[in-house]
């Protein structure tokens, strides 16, 4: 993990090229925003997928950038007073808070368009053939767009304004947060030349485990409260969010990230992959995370 | 130009896969801003370079569609309060003004995220060789990226705090106008396999006509305002925004205006192109308007 995260933060340094005139404080709040930090889970699953088949790492780590800087966009609008309002995320002031309201909009809108300059830049520079590289945008486009992630963001705006049930939580999780794991493992996978049913198996993987990362996010956001307000069910617990533990308890939604993590490694572990063990150790360390 | 909007507005009918499950309501947002009209100046663009190359005009929409989505974003996105703050555009609410402030931040996102999916959609289904889907990819992925489009809004933005000199105002108009300008000419080129020497003739044109028609644009501002206080000369004006007119005069705006036209126009005169007929009247079309 922290290889990858060290690569990748490397190749953020070099991202923007030199030579472009751009104002400095765009620049400036582009990387505000992609140097935070976090798990860099994309970017590992990327490059984990891309190893299962033993592709090329150095192409790998240009797509995790661009799915890092998808991602790093969508968290930029999310916190906006207009979206979630939030004033910290990982402990540092939101980009809105540092460059202000118009800037973090610019700033998201930047990253997002150039992570489609990033991929493309895969074919210019012969790190992978122009129809590898034109399938990645187009999947880019699609799980991070209005069918994928950007559509999960809607539904999530409109269900916090109360009208959330079961069916809309599982849309919600699916394209809010898995559709662009989905599409880390299946880019991974194109970056190595993966077969139509390997591409299948890492799809699967990554649906598994995209529903199980979210889970015990709202798992772990219900003991953190748990163990904040010194309460040890969750039907105490005052909830504003619709979760997975608000409808099925927090054991059943325990037993549902063991089962979906199982579901997404037999996937991987049938598909003649030539190593799935990187891929299978972060299914299990998803599970078992505390934080 | 009505047969291209129609052409372009039937397009965007079935731009959205049908299959695709999206929230209803960013649906309707998207395609409120795109089907709100405009000169659909950039889409003519596309396909008059297309064209004066003699290649395949299906190919040439939906790169056309790909801009105006991109082109559109940006009207969304700069309308919103944190921005522009303007309730009107084109005579009708602006997207933020009947939809809410994030459903318009999330649109303007979906639709830049899609115009990615039409472009690469052009290979996937075998209108253009994959190598120009992502020459284009790459293409409008930096004239509407941050060294682009997005820096020139962020430079807008900055100036209108008062930091404004004629250099920083060229780079406004340049990249916040002519970048898109320039993509469309390019990229209507590469549809119809353009040549590296007839690419630079009609970036030439593109960049040329672009900055022509923001002045244009300044100065028919500057007129309406004028007719409508009943003053004779841009000096009595009060003009709270920095353009053209403001550092030239509007005498020596217009004539600048003519001198670009006419420089775009010789650009492409001489490049070799099958008919550039279509591109010379465009030209002519920007310096004349009068809205």
């Amino acid at each position: 993990m922290k290889k990858v995260a060290s690569d990748l933060e490397s190749y953020f340094d070099v991202a923007f090229p030199a030579e472009w005139d751009m104002p400095p404080a765009l620049l400036e709040s582009m990387k505000y925003s992609l140097d935070a930090g976090g798990k860099r889970l994309r970017p590992l699953l990327v490059v984990a997928a891309c190893e299962s088949l033993g592709g090329n790492r150095a192409a790998a780590i240009r797509v995790a950038a661009a799915v890092e800087m998808v991602h790093t966009y969508s968290l930029v609008h999310d916190d906006l007073p207009a979206m979630d309002d939030d004033d910290l995320r990982r402990g540092k002031p939101t980009n809105h808070k540092v460059f202000g309201e118009a800037m973090a909009i610019l700033a998201g809108d930047g990253l997002l368009t150039h992570a489609f300059y990033v991929v493309a830049s895969l074919a210019k520079e012969g790190l992978l053939p122009p129809d590898a590289a034109i399938a990645i945008v187009s999947d880019l486009a699609e799980y991070a767009g209005p069918r994928g992630m950007v559509g999960g963001q809607v539904a999530d705006m409109e269900g916090e304004q109360g009208t959330t049930d079961f069916e809309r939580l599982e849309y919600i999780h699916l394209h809010k947060t898995s559709d662009l794991i989905m599409f880390s493992l299946i880019a991974g996978g194109r970056t190595a030349g993966a077969s139509a049913k390997q591409l299948e198996a890492l799809r699967t993987f990554g649906k598994g485990v995209g529903l199980a990362f979210q889970i015990q996010d709202d798992i772990l956001d219900l003991v953190g409260d748990e163990s904040k307000l010194g309460k040890k069910t969750q039907s105490d617990v005052k909830m504003e969010k619709v979760t997975y533990p608000y409808f099925l308890g927090i054991d059943k939604s325990r037993e549902e990230v063991r089962r979906l993590s199982e579901e997404a490694k037999s996937a991987v572990s049938g598909a003649g992959l030539e190593s799935a063990e990187m891929l299978l150790a972060i299914a299990d360390y998803l599970v078992e995370r505390d934080r």
